[in-house]
């Protein structure tokens, strides 16, 4: 759907592997005091003083993860930072520097990486963090982005997956489901494109949808709200594989079960409205869908009445005795196993080689 | 030439991607005091107290990068690592933990990254450095290395590309140009084996040419080195990308020009011999080469005394005005603008879609 009409292409040869660094890195900005050396030496020199650091990285995939008939290259390169914020978000820690690998076919011309990293800027701009390092180079097929996100903590905010105990609640931000069904929504429109390119889609009714899958944001803002609530999470991990899977990687290493209620379940109109359209159970989606950019963590029972009617949180469960298992308790009071489908990128049968 | 002949073959959809990260860092032991929490988290906790952090980051891709026709892949792991910790010790600085993200068609099978895992883990055993993350996905085509390497170092040590003064002697560790003939070797045989499959290649008069192209090592003893000998370079860069365009590197961060000796370039007599083999010019692979993972420094003139007759150094020139530019001095004793070539991954016109 998003095509580049302009006619301006320059190789990506013509300007050749350093030539290119430094064109599509000159305008970086520093603005972390903890980075010392920015991009520009064989390595980034930061310095934390007391503070713990926090390590996160991910690679994305074109034709794997994300898929260029749909998502403009901007709105990917901003993505692709949020997706390694939302991992220092999920240690309860600040995100401060990243680094940011590409490599590209020579399909791309330079003015394609320009918007990529145009979109990668603005996100390090909105996420206060420093870009200081990377690679550009090129591969043999498609789009690769491999981006690792650097944060910073004092010792005892650090809120790892283990530490969930067995009355704890269980707490998530935003709402979920949404991203996957605007992924839906974006597939069925390619289709309908590649049959009648000159169809003009009407998204109105999807356009929150659409956001969260084309445009998440990470939630930095949590860990101000919770410091500002003096609540400390027992355990926290970030839901972009889906809710169901998360919540076993919790109760695995916290050693408990989990009760979660699905009439609890944050869900948006719009998300439930274009659920009934695409005729999909919206339970379904909202714990197995993944690439919501929210929050999972647990509070002590205790701290209840400093969440309640908060906005940016729902109670959707409570741990339990690891021997009770971890179940879905239905709106009809029925208890189903949980079961992690969460998103794989590995099952699908994709060799084109 | 290097073909896997076990029959075992484990395809990476059966173990899907959570089983796939589990199996291959099961091993995975953590022996750094600086790693607080490795894998298994959102992100990797690490402490390093009062010291400064060098963070460098590599993307390596098949058919760009390396060739599996000749790069086992126990080595490419191992190889993958070391490209890593030489641009920490680049910086000076000690490489404490690396991050190590793979993506992977799905021709290959668990067996093939558990090789791959092996090499990785052994170089990460040799240079003492925890692996506290990563990413394992699927890929469109062939095989993807993301790596990011952590270091270590007080203020004091760090050595930047700037700092180089005038009068300043360049010194380069070990020899240069045998990795370059190395590739040579196997491209030359690799085209044996596809014509003569059965042909069975005497290569014992290249096997340090081989070993410097399929398991290079990062020089982690030039720090320690240069502490024993109280020198501390004024400024230093890893000469992966080849020497001449490392040096050009130096000059235009330091603002200074430099006369390069061709008759001080540290040669092995292996990599002479194959030059004259394949009737190539030595000096210019060994200033144009690349993949020697040694390390181009710079050091004041008083210095010279504590490094003559070392045999890890050369002095292989000395730094200039500005304005004198940046020279090759031949034999002959003529002057040559030094141009960078280096290697470019870029410029090759290899799309394939």
């Amino acid at each position: 759907m998003i095509e580049d009409k302009n006619p301006q292409r320059t190789t990506l040869g013509a300007l050749g592997e350093f030539g290119l660094i430094e064109h599509l890195t000159k305008d970086v900005e520093i603005n972390q005091p903890t980075t010392i050396k920015g991009i520009g030496d064989d390595a980034a020199v930061l310095d934390f003083k007391d503070k713990k650091i926090v390590v996160s990285t991910d690679l994305l995939i074109e034709g794997v993860h994300f898929d260029l008939a749909y998502m403009p290259l901007k709105h990917l390169g901003y993505k692709a930072v949020v997706v390694n914020v939302s991992d220092i978000c999920a240690m309860n820690a600040t995100a401060t520097q990243i680094t940011v690998s590409i490599a590209v076919s020579n399909r791309f011309p330079v003015e394609a990486l320009e918007e990529l990293y145009d979109g990668i800027r603005t996100a390090a701009k909105v996420y206060n963090v420093d870009i200081v390092g990377g690679d550009t180079t090129s591969s043999q097929k498609g789009m690769i982005i491999s981006i690792t996100a650097i944060g910073e903590a004092d010792e005892e905010d650090i809120t790892y997956r283990v530490g969930a105990g067995s009355t704890d609640l269980l707490v998530v931000t935003g709402d979920i489901g949404a991203a996957y069904m605007g992924l839906q929504v974006l597939e069925r429109e390619k289709q309908v494109f590649q049959v009648n390119p000159d169809n003009q889609p009407d998204l109105d009714a999807y356009t929150y949808l659409i956001e969260r899958q084309l445009k998440p944001e990470a939630r930095k803002d949590i860990k101000l709200l919770l410091k500002a609530l003096e609540i400390k999470p027992t355990s926290m991990i970030d839901i972009s594989d889906g809710l169901s899977s998360e919540i076993m990687h919790l109760c695995k290493q916290s050693n408990v079960g989990c009760n979660l209620y699905e009439d609890k379940l944050p869900l948006d109109p719009q998300f439930m409205n274009v659920c009934e359209e695409f005729n999909i159970d919206s339970t379904t989606v909202a714990i197995n869908g993944g690439e919501d950019y929210e929050l999972l963590f647990t509070v002590r029972m205790e701290d209840f009445d400093k969440i309640k009617g908060n906005p940016n949180f729902s109670v959707i469960g409570h741990m339990t005795q690891e021997s009770e298992g971890i179940h879905l308790v239905t709106r009809a009071n029925t208890k189903i196993p949980l079961k992690a489908r969460g998103w794989n990128a590995l099952s699908t049968d994709e060799d084109q080689e």
